[in-house]
């Protein structure tokens, strides 16, 4: 038998001293259940992605010292940790195979992934083919990481050929909502063509704009997925592979018992615990402990401060309503009420006061002009100095509430609602935040108030003003954003089923709102595009295909 | 004989239809002036770089059919046309070389950089070896692109081997003021090696945060460049190649009359002019006609206001002095002077006010606690709303005045003196921007009055507040922040010489000012590591060498 345990843990990146204590205490705990084995997941030891803390040679040398320190740690177990490797051409994107606390065979990924949110080929030589190889217990296994199984030329080929039984994949595989059903067709499909079983080990946590989901697992030879960790939760995952009928697994003549297999989730409960959680580590690596809110009365807000406090918990939120003359008694009410639900902190501040004070001081210069968007932006704008000035006084991290749609479209104001440390659902479109939120309702009581997700949208900034005065539907918008911005479709795919006006009105507003973008909040990505490194679109940009 | 025209140009990022007449146009001026072939920059068609507009299927598709368009003009000459190339595997940093109005030979890019501001893996394919040969005239030439000629595997070798006489280089080099040095001592020694004459034709123009300088060149066999363009100016540079003594040449028995060499600018003039190319095209480009900068009677102000009028003229260049009750009267008086002395138009906007009803609306919160950074921050965030509004009622751009040792260290304001749409000179070390001022003040009469640069640096947010009672010493920091930000030195190598204090106060700050650097408006490079596409550190990031 051969016991094999999988530590799917949640490291800081750059954190080399935190998360060397935090491997060797999973290292311990694997001991301490009699593994044979312990693998950790891609670049565990530096946190991933480290970006360009890679271009600090102290940093690889740092990161180096760290392994060695974990391997005087390893006696009596063999650990597989990925890390930072590094000779006379570069630097490497590696995994240590750790045998009895010393650093035995070091495999460097082959494959590295370019596109998306991945930058590294910028930073990451290449490894050779022909490695990965080692034999544990008598059973041949192979090491490799992520992209090495995703890609169709990957050296589980080769691997497999020279007959690993066994293979380990490191990942560090960033969450979006379709990627679990992705992650288990190609797992099952590569366990099938290579006739191993593959041990898949998912890095845990939220990194700036990214959420690692983990669900580790095991696929069987046979393509059926036999064992798999939680989600969003750390967790030492461990299973007992040992000599069985399988017909799959001859090759070695073993199979597994299966300990345990995780319950599957929703797409939409596994978008709500990415946000928790992903919020919730931006906060705590951050060194944060309480966040403000500015709570309008609307959908937005209002799952902002749900997602906040089942992330940090109810009393690290302070929600701040800031009314103005067009706050209408509804939204008020709603804020408040809302508030109460949660249990949170709630502060008010009208802003009538001081818009008079702006109004008065740029009359030289306005008197005589309709009133337009600056009028509106300057009310947005108070309320962003009055959130930043609660920051300021008492280290709160503000949290932005805008979402996907207006992100897109530009239907918020810069240095006004986009103020705050982190966007918290800047990558959820506005119809999934209705369905966020009543996926939140129904988890318990009902917290956010059903008044909220029925009123029609509205930014308040203007008497009777309503989103849908400037924008498509959103049901429409949001398909039409989708085939935009998270799939590059062409004006005459968009513009069809009579769709011509609205598409041209979507791609000009996106096209547009490239500046402010640019100078919004990290949030975290949900979806196969984000605003975050995986667009990346010039601001001075005329091309136009209409 | 043979007459080759460069043609440094300034095509728009995205602009087919405008990019595609101007290189028309520029075809017909060297028809006129009987040239043989003209070259242009690398991906002039499309514009550089045209970054996720690549991954645009429609955008690839319309960039061919204007190469069509472009070839179908090109009767009676050569002309050789960076675009974006496309096949069953993927697209290519291509060059087309056209023939008589027929599309001919297509080159491909073989080396693609993936580094500093570069991403082009993430897009391309790599060009196939042995190709980019064709013959003009019976002479043996060949064509490359840009990374081709920089790398020391390039296909320049194999292509000299093949006998080039002649070797055109199509670029997009971004500039910073390390490169045209670069760049002369490699042409130089390619030309040595290859035996060849070299064309290199570059780009001009600004490009969000990149300023492409020109000064395309011709660098003969000998190693001595024997002609070269103006920078940071559209040009045709013709030469004439044909019989003659160089011995280098006798490999195909022609040389080069020398017809134009421009003259050389110092550092400080190129920074200079850079910025004025950069924030002309920003403007423009992106469809605004004037600007509004707020005047705090500082010298980052007053520098930013001079490259305005320098880059758009006076008449569209509008200063906002907003004193508080710690504005001295030395920097109000200077922010009119200044103002008179560019001819801009003043307006003044005081703040107190806004600032007492500030103070009134966050009473209930602040009281009995201490005034601290959020006060300051406070009068920040109203300046940047004021602007703003501005900005929205008048359609006027702001400028941001941030230097680059301020945004380095987070001595600025979020949503306050960061506001704006572009940051002039936000790669622009503060002891350069004395410097620049000094420079611009000896170009005529003296613009920037003498007491704004002799005034010991300050915020004036506080009573009596100087930079430098938060800050080390400006000379100090910025040759810290050359070593941490620009060379990521490790803190032994920063700390030696007594420094060690202001090290770790340096790198403190900079690590944690990362969050406001994410939402700092575009600016430009003019080092060779800014704080844009080139600089990707982590916001959540635990490492400490100390």
């Amino acid at each position: 038998m051969l016991r094999v345990a999988q530590a799917q843990i949640n490291p800081t990146v750059g954190d080399l001293k935190g998360n060397t204590k935090k491997i060797i205490a999973y290292i311990e705990k694997a001991k301490g259940n009699k593994a044979d084995i312990v693998v950790f997941p891609e670049l565990v030891l530096t946190g991933y992605p480290p970006e360009d803390l890679l271009h600090k040679d102290h940093f690889v040398k740092d990161n180096i010292k760290a392994l060695k320190t974990i391997a005087a740690k390893s006696k009596g177990i063999f650990a597989i940790v990925g890390f930072v490797d590094k000779d006379s051409k570069g630097i490497y994107n590696a995994a240590a195979v750790i045998d009895n606390g010393k650093i035995g065979k070091v495999y460097h990924k082959q494959k590295l992934p370019n596109y998306g949110v991945f930058d590294e080929q910028r930073y990451f030589c290449e490894g050779k083919s022909g490695s990965g190889m080692f034999t544990l217990n008598k059973v041949k296994c192979a090491v490799n990481i992520c992209e090495d199984i995703w890609h169709d030329k990957g050296p589980f080929k080769e691997q497999a050929k020279k007959g690993a039984a066994i293979i380990f994949n490191l990942s560090s595989s960033p969450y979006d909502y379709t990627k679990l059903k992705q992650r288990e067709r190609l797992l099952a499909k590569r366990s099938k063509q290579t006739k191993a079983y593959i041990f898949y080990t998912n890095l845990i946590g939220g990194q700036d704009e990214l959420v690692f989901d983990g669900g580790s697992l095991v696929a069987a030879p046979n393509g059926k997925i036999i064992s798999s960790a939680d989600r969003f939760k750390e967790e030492l995952l461990i299973n007992d592979v040992h000599k069985g009928p399988i017909k799959a697994a001859k090759a070695y003549g073993r199979n597994i018992t299966v300990v345990k297999k995780a319950k599957p989730q929703t797409q939409i409960a596994s978008i709500y615990n990415a946000l928790v959680l992903g919020t919730k580590d931006y906060i705590g690596k951050n060194g944060f402990s309480k966040v403000v809110i500015g709570l309008s009365g609307g959908i937005d807000s209002a799952l902002v401060a749900a997602v906040a406090v089942d992330a940090i918990g109810r009393d690290n939120v302070i929600g701040v309503s800031m009314p103005s003359k067009y706050s209408s008694k509804g939204t008020q009410t709603d804020a408040k009420r809302l508030a109460k639900n949660l249990g949170i902190e709630f502060k008010e501040i009208p802003i009538r006061s001081l818009v008079g004070a702006f109004d008065r001081a740029l009359k030289p210069y306005f008197k005589g002009l309709k009133a337009n968007v600056a009028e509106e932006n300057i009310q947005a704008r108070i309320r962003g100095n009055l959130l930043m000035a609660l920051s300021n006084k008492f280290g709160w991290l503000v949290l932005t509430t805008g979402n996907k749609s207006e992100m897109a479209v530009g239907y918020c104001t810069l240095y006004g609602d986009m103020c705050g440390g982190f966007a918290v659902i800047k990558d959820v479109p506005k119809t999934k935040v209705y369905a966020l939120c009543e996926y939140r309702n129904a988890q318990g009581k009902t917290v956010i108030p059903v008044s909220i997700i029925k009123r029609a949208p509205s930014a308040e900034l203007r008497s009777n003003q309503k989103d849908q005065d400037s924008l498509p539907d959103y049901g429409l918008l949001d398909e039409l954003l989708s085939g935009y911005v998270e799939k590059h479709q062409s004006f005459a795919k968009m513009a069809g089923k009579g769709r011509k006006n609205a598409a041209i009105k979507a791609i000009n507003l996106v096209d547009l709102s490239e500046y402010k973008r640019r100078q919004a909040p990290p949030g975290i990505k949900i979806t196969p595009r984000a605003f975050g490194r995986d667009w990346r679109l010039p601001i001075t940009n005329k091309y136009k295909e209409f």
